[in-house]
């Protein structure tokens, strides 16, 4: 077990006079005083717009923003660095792959599972794309078998982790059937590459979404992996530092990354999100797997052991969320007994509202995890699940 | 006079042995220690995602992020906090409104001026409108009574303050005629926000966008104003926090300003952007506007009385940015060169191609201003200048 909590400042705050049990990593992982620390250290001695400017502090400020693509594209495993395109967030990074791709998509359909975040539904509807999903088992497991690929599909599009079950797709196997027909691959990796090592040479998806507030970072940073395959997309935003020549009539762009980069970026975020890589890294990928494996198990375990619990989603490689309901109490109310613990857990649809209707409910509680999970909390969880039972009883 | 520059951490800095003359701050202001901190405090203690929780810090956190939009909101005089949208910076604000409003502006015109950032150039050519610019006279100031505005004419997209010259234009008028021809108008005040007040009720815009990094507050965040006439208005992005039902067949979205903040914001940035507004109220943007004046004043009168030194722009009312020439040195090098002696000045086009064509040149040297600049940094620029001609005498 690695005990990291030490690192993270706000992990010992109390809350209503409790011990914070922090269980909504899912929503956001709270950030490690070296991730704080280089935020803060940035804006005291180091801040300057980047790219475009001859003067000392725009050098160090382009040449740490540029690092810390580096250390992105070294922890996906990307080709190239020119892979890496910072964005706002994994929303912004479909967005605006929704929007290069829609000349594509628009009147055609786009292939997702029954279990995505609306962040991977919505941007393909306005992109004018008709959704399919991959048939599902009764755990909400995608049956990869039954993906039907035809002459319409001209995208899959799937989540690697779910946000709310906490259950992974093979998206290796899901992108192998789906180059068999020639049909790019993106793949939402919100809930996954804080997680579990991930590859995209070895995945070979096309485009890779994820945010840096979801591991370690800080807020209105993310991540789009865009193959080099891809190197011609059509730009999703116009404006400085992606151009190459504008006149009134006509404007060319620059190669990747810069063409996708309009704008001037979240240069302290994307500077965090290195840390946040070195972090995690220092640690080891593999050793936080097996970190929260243990702890993610055993609190998966003891739910299901509860009488009047209902743990959703089953599957062999499962990860961050276990979602539950709790008999006769509504998982708003179930919350709102557990934040007076001192236990943050989210409840709601989780922006999962087609899941939710598959299921047959309107909500859950989630508790998710992160690499300061302990069993303690998931004991402190089980311990809420009990209180909010006798007060329903 | 005001003295703020113990405010700024970085301003203490020394840059090759020498004090730092911070001189571009159209390219990103210097952060007030209040800013850094609120920053590090929400990450130390605060840290949770918003809206969507049931727990202690997501309610805390929800809390600061909303009144950050209302502390915005009365800083720009909106008639409602909901016509404040965050956003991830100016291109971005400027990139959706062209986004919504493609069905309209594809085929159709958009009416600019010739002094244009890239920002409020590019994305409405990618919406795919022509672009028409408002006549101008030698010394690039906008000629509002040449403006034509037919029936093709579908918005009219103007900069406030150019982020080159430092011009101002009156965007009051220029408002008032577009309203005449029933044409919205967008506002692009990345470059005056920071340097005069401003109230949208007055102007009687319909978007108005500009940057937090240019307004002393962190990166990677931004703010759309749209008026509560454009309440309809189509989202340009999907995702969560956006949407009030989804199905796969079809999305409907909540109202204003959730519509237009898909995923999780910059919670962090959007939080510093309302301390950076107290921060400038508390002074006053009165005693600002006066303070950069003085200081904007006698810099432009020192650099006019050089000889080789050619001063582009000039108009009644002009702030933040001074654009220049040396006789027989090349931008770039009079950069390097001023770097040497702690001098941060920025050169190139400054995303400005098509001004850069009509000056008939390929880049200035820009030195700009904020409100932690000194007369005493006016002397370095000029003493800066003197060095780079007695270099290349």
């Amino acid at each position: 077990m690695i005990d990291v909590r030490k690192d993270f400042p706000i992990l010992e705050k109390e809350v209503y006079g409790k011990r914070l049990v922090y269980l909504d990593s899912a929503a956001t992982t709270q950030k490690p005083s070296c991730v704080i620390n280089a935020i803060s250290e940035f804006y005291r001695s180091g801040n300057s717009n980047i790219h475009r400017g001859v003067h000392y502090l725009s050098e160090v400020s382009s040449e740490r923003y540029e690092k810390a693509r580096e250390k992105v594209s070294d922890f996906i495993g990307a080709r190239n660095s020119s892979e890496v395109v910072f964005t706002a967030g994994t929303t912004d990074s479909i967005n605006q792959v929704a929007c290069s791709l829609r000349p594509v998509l628009a009147g055609n359909e786009v292939l997702i599972t029954g279990v995505e975040h609306h962040s991977n539904i919505v941007p393909w509807q306005m992109a004018g794309a008709t959704l399919k999903a991959i048939q599902m088992d009764d755990d909400c497991n995608v049956l990869i078998d039954s993906m039907e690929i035809t002459d319409r599909t001209k995208l899959v599009a799937i989540n690697h982790a779910s946000n709310v079950l906490g259950s992974v797709n093979d998206i290796k196997e899901i992108t192998e059937i789906a180059k068999d027909h020639d049909v790019p691959v993106l793949v939402d990796a919100a809930q996954s590459v804080q997680h579990v090592p991930i590859d995209v040479k070895d995945v070979d998806c096309d485009f890779l979404a994820f945010s840096g507030h979801k591991m370690y970072a800080g807020t209105g940073v993310g991540v789009l992996y865009v193959s080099e395959r891809f190197n011609d997309l059509l730009p999703a935003r116009g404006g400085g530092g992606m151009v190459d020549k504008v006149t009134l009539e006509k404007t060319t762009y620059l190669d990747p990354p810069q063409r996708y980069e309009a704008g001037t970026p979240n240069i302290a975020g994307a500077i965090s999100m290195g840390v946040a890589v070195d972090y995690v890294q220092n640690i080891g990928m593999d050793k936080i797997k097996e970190h929260e494996h243990e702890v993610y198990s055993y609190a998966r375990e003891r739910l299901l052991e509860m009488d009047g619990v209902t743990v959703y989603g089953n599957t062999d490689e499962m990860c961050g969320a276990i979602s539950f309901n709790i008999e006769g109490v509504h998982h708003y109310d179930a919350g709102l007994i557990m934040d007076k613990m001192g236990i943050a857990v989210r409840t709601g649809h989780h922006c999962a509202q087609p899941l939710m209707r598959s299921l047959g409910i309107e909500g859950t509680v989630r508790a998710s995890f992160a690499l300061y999970s302990t069993k303690e909390d998931a004991d402190m969880l089980v311990e809420g699940i009990e209180k909010v039972r006798v007060l329903h009883a």
